[in-house]
């Protein structure tokens, strides 16, 4: 690869393409070429986020205006639904990260069901990579187009994982209860997230029916070989960035809550973004706040035969645009710590 | 009872404290009329909460100072641990509505192992009704003390009660993930607590290991007429009041989700605080913040033979001094909702 | 006055809309008759705002298909500029309370020249009385109708007239520097109002430009005899609920800060929602949020000659639905705090 | 200066030293070699700040068992008063920043004054050089001693100073209406700063007693030439960081708002943290959270005569360990964005 490649973000006026070009920003090997934003084109990036003014970015163009030919990788955050075509249409010789839904689901119908009609791009869909960096690192590497992974579903799947993998926790019967900021909402205007209708409380939502879960049961079983489902409950917290997964497992065998820490610490132990933590230590959002960071936390239930893990993430981070330079590094042969090497910001 | 009676609050310097005076101010029948606080004696109250100091209260004194034979019903809104003695100490005459957890437990083995002590009163420990209204309000009529329930027990029990006696669930497997307010933490200065450190974060703490596990579990378990144990995960959330349990439960024979609405909506139907939400709509801590109101929805799994539950409280009134006032009203014989016609504040 | 009167709320979706029914659900001689929504026409006011879903209210309807002729009173909540036509046409025997901005600048040509059209009920326009109760209270009583005035300028207004009044601050060099709350923003959806926009952050607006500067110069100079102008700043703080005013003057003749303190103690003496504080103690926010409250303080600056002074209200209260509650207890011969003897919820 | 300094920060436990060791991680040329906290001396970083757990620092160790013969910058983040003597005994090859307010005030009567005691270091007090980077960039240079500028000072002085120097604003009645978040008051444990006591309100505090006062005084006087006293009152806003400044100032001569902007525009153009906004551009703390920018608005007043002055700043980079990395590049030769290129964090 180059030593500089040129990067366009398609869809940059939204928070994963903001925070992308945050991260990318101070990344060595990568020149933001372009950003595409149709409803802002002709507007300066820091017109439409004022944290941006300062820094030198190209001004906002819309799709037809790019000319594909002068770029290397292409970072696609269009709402979901609108991604695929969009991507179908562009030229073969782009690696492409999607950060969209619409390539994570792999099975045509399975898609077609959560979201309500046909795949535009059912070839593509075959083609492309679920990138969960740490789980499918070798074919991101080799992969033209990366399906970032949602979220919730990162924030679930890396510690479930390595457990399913191992059959130290039964594929059945996992609860997942999680809690995520508000950016995960996005951007648009709606009532439901201005300020004084989320400030000072909190609510759950898309209870049994959030479109995470199919991306979440493909997920885990692959790994655990089988197929399986999950309860999964999302709920809307009053901070910007972070999500919190609290998963109750049922333990397989003779496997304590120690036997899943011990996997856990030797599954990801050369992994610079996925930290495991000591017994009896919680994990907290502010801990990951700005970071590509997954920190988890193992706890033996009362009850006998269950176990309980914490996880963290930012969502916009780890959850979307960290993960997603994670993968181009990955795809370009960068070190895969390039540009990712953050501390939280906190308080 | 008389037309006014007077009221003494014991450790009136906490949340709980102020949360009542709050309520009490406007109750019709009730004369404010001694103020503790040891650590404050000789302060104005409004000296102590800026949002009370425009009105007329008694001064604040110590418990030594107070003349109890002119007090009706007492609050003690002592730390655990320190009202058991004080309250042994006390008057017969005295209707009693303790806020700690002192009496709550009614197993002194139990109350030993979680709280690391003997008990200091274990003859009242037997006296004291468990004041959960909706449940016991028969044995509240006549009690001389009740022990007002915690406020995570509150939003477990309320939902799970009725399910449990009617059989529509099994007493095994109970998960209660509980996501609570930082007033649960009270008004002392820690680190852990301050402003920076909570804010636009959350954190998860005391799982497998929390003391209002077990006074959970000794609710469900009389409601289910057979020792059960729970699984109860809380969160801290950066917010003022709410707490928001969501709880997985294990459908019996062939129940459904509606089916335990419907049993749900029967069992609180004349009941004035608790309310059952229709299909498909959610709670929201927002709407009961400030109020008596339990709100409590049901969901269907897509896992079959499971269902969700989700309630909202106010972790300081119906949680705490509005339920304790609550118990005053049925032991007092007021109506049972004097003083406790409040509206949410929203937004 | 009868015993109880038939109130509407003419645009009772919005959030003053909806203080107005929490204020007035506890009002003993009021009940509520009509609420309109014309965009949510059709729907109950629990569909609207969640946390009155337990309450007892009638469905919302248009304007249209109100029957005022069994109206007592009408509270008008409709944004500004859409105000005045439709109390045009409302029928003479109706006592108003407008909560917009239409009829409180009593001059057509500053009207037209800060709303940028000509007012289209010129005469009402001069009919309204701008209703600050504790200044105007009498002419209150005699009103038809009341222009209810703005939350800043009622934040400003009540510790500034008695001192203009008094001639010990000067007219000229006043600067208010106004700190609000986000619900003065009200409830539409805009992508500068989401939480994630808000939160953990604060910004300016409206320098120089704000319409609520000559709503405030129009009541200063009226007190003052003599017209003025204001320096007026606002500034939008991550809270629900809240005006902090903090104003800068130049004292006139040898006054001191302690001459306005005794001035403002003297002019409130007998007010129960004015509160003055003692030399050295600070207002909050706070102590006011639900109430009808109004909390001055009066300090020293180093500077000989200036004075600073700070007043609080909640913006949804005072600055808004409790006021118009107080206006309509004089309007209707009830005493000035049925239903808005209010405790602040803190925390 | 060698490629790689070895760097001390004493008093790490605090929130700035907490973000000295942020943006120090990322610095190239930095080598944290010492980390000291007395009351937490033995302790792991990580375990005092878990969102550092997972990077390589050194233990935290007391100021007695430092070697600082192995060291050559010495950050100081001790409390105020506490430092003087600390900095009075340390080796003379060290290059110190202080970010107490030890150092600030160069007048050792004024010092006593406002700190009610004695200063213990009067030859150092002379010898320190006030490190506003921007103005006093060649005395950091040559200094061994900076003593870091305060937030509140470094907020109002940016902007103030160059139109002090130009004459375009009068020195007399300049007034400071401060907004800060929490982290300003530091990470210790009071009632008035737990997360219940300051979430969605807001309040004053140090109104004409504020030990900031003088610190902007000494600075404003030099650059005005002539002592001048300004009205200062700070105010607490529920968020992490971030200071806004709103400054009320009265032109000179015939210089408008515009002139204002030119002049300020061309004192800070060739500057990488300072900027000037457009005519009609509001700032936003938004815009700078997490970075060491300090961004300037300004406006007309409706006023003639006067102008407003707005300006925003993260309190913890900008206003302290930003600002004190800034001067060490420059004590060090070090390109002065070293390790400050950041990007704010936003949402």
């Amino acid at each position: 690869m180059k030593d500089i490649i040129n990067v366009a973000i398609i869809g940059a006026s939204g928070y994963t393409g903001a925070e992308l070009v945050r991260i990318l920003l101070a990344h060595p090997h990568v020149k933001l070429s372009v950003l595409t934003g149709d409803s802002q084109a002709g507007k300066e990036m820091g017109d439409v986020y004022p944290h941006l003014r300062f820094k030198k970015l190209p001004r906002l163009i819309t799709i037809e205006q790019v000319d594909f030919n002068a770029i290397d990788v292409v970072f696609c955050c269009l709402p979901h639904a609108t991604a695929q075509s969009v991507i179908a249409g562009l030229p073969k010789h782009l690696k492409i990260i999607d950060l969209s839904a619409d390539f994570r689901l792999s099975d045509p119908e399975i898609y077609a069901k959560w979201y309500g009609h046909a795949h535009q791009a059912v070839q593509l869909q075959k083609e492309a990579v679920y990138g969960l960096t740490e789980i499918a690192r070798e074919e991101v590497r080799e992969a033209r187009l990366v399906a970032n992974p949602g979220c919730y579903p990162t924030s679930a799947s890396l510690p479930l994982i390595p457990l399913l993998k191992a059959g130290s926790i039964l594929p059945e019967g996992i609860i997942i209860d999680a809690k995520s900021g508000v950016t995960g909402a996005g951007r648009s205007a709606k009532q439901a997230n201005i300020f004084t209708e989320i400030n000072d409380g909190m609510n759950v939502y898309g209870i049994a029916s959030h479109r995470h879960a199919p991306e979440i049961e493909q997920t885990l079983s692959r790994a655990a070989s089988k197929s399986l489902q999950v309860t999964f409950t999302p709920h809307l917290i009053p901070m910007n960035r972070g999500i919190l997964s609290t998963m109750y497992v049922k333990l397989s065998g003779k496997n304590t809550a120690d036997d899943l820490r011990t996997t856990l610490l030797k599954a990801y132990e050369h992994e610079p973004f996925v930290h495991v933590l000591p017994a009896g230590v919680t994990p907290s959002t502010h801990q990951v706040r700005g970071t590509n960071d997954c920190v988890i936390g193992v706890f033996a239930d009362r009850i006998p035969g269950q176990a309980i893990l914490v996880s963290v993430i930012d969502n916009l981070v780890k959850g979307a645009s960290g993960q997603a330079v994670q993968n181009m590094n990955v795809m370009c042969d960068f070190p895969e710590t390039t540009g990712l090497q953050l501390t939280a910001v906190f308080p």
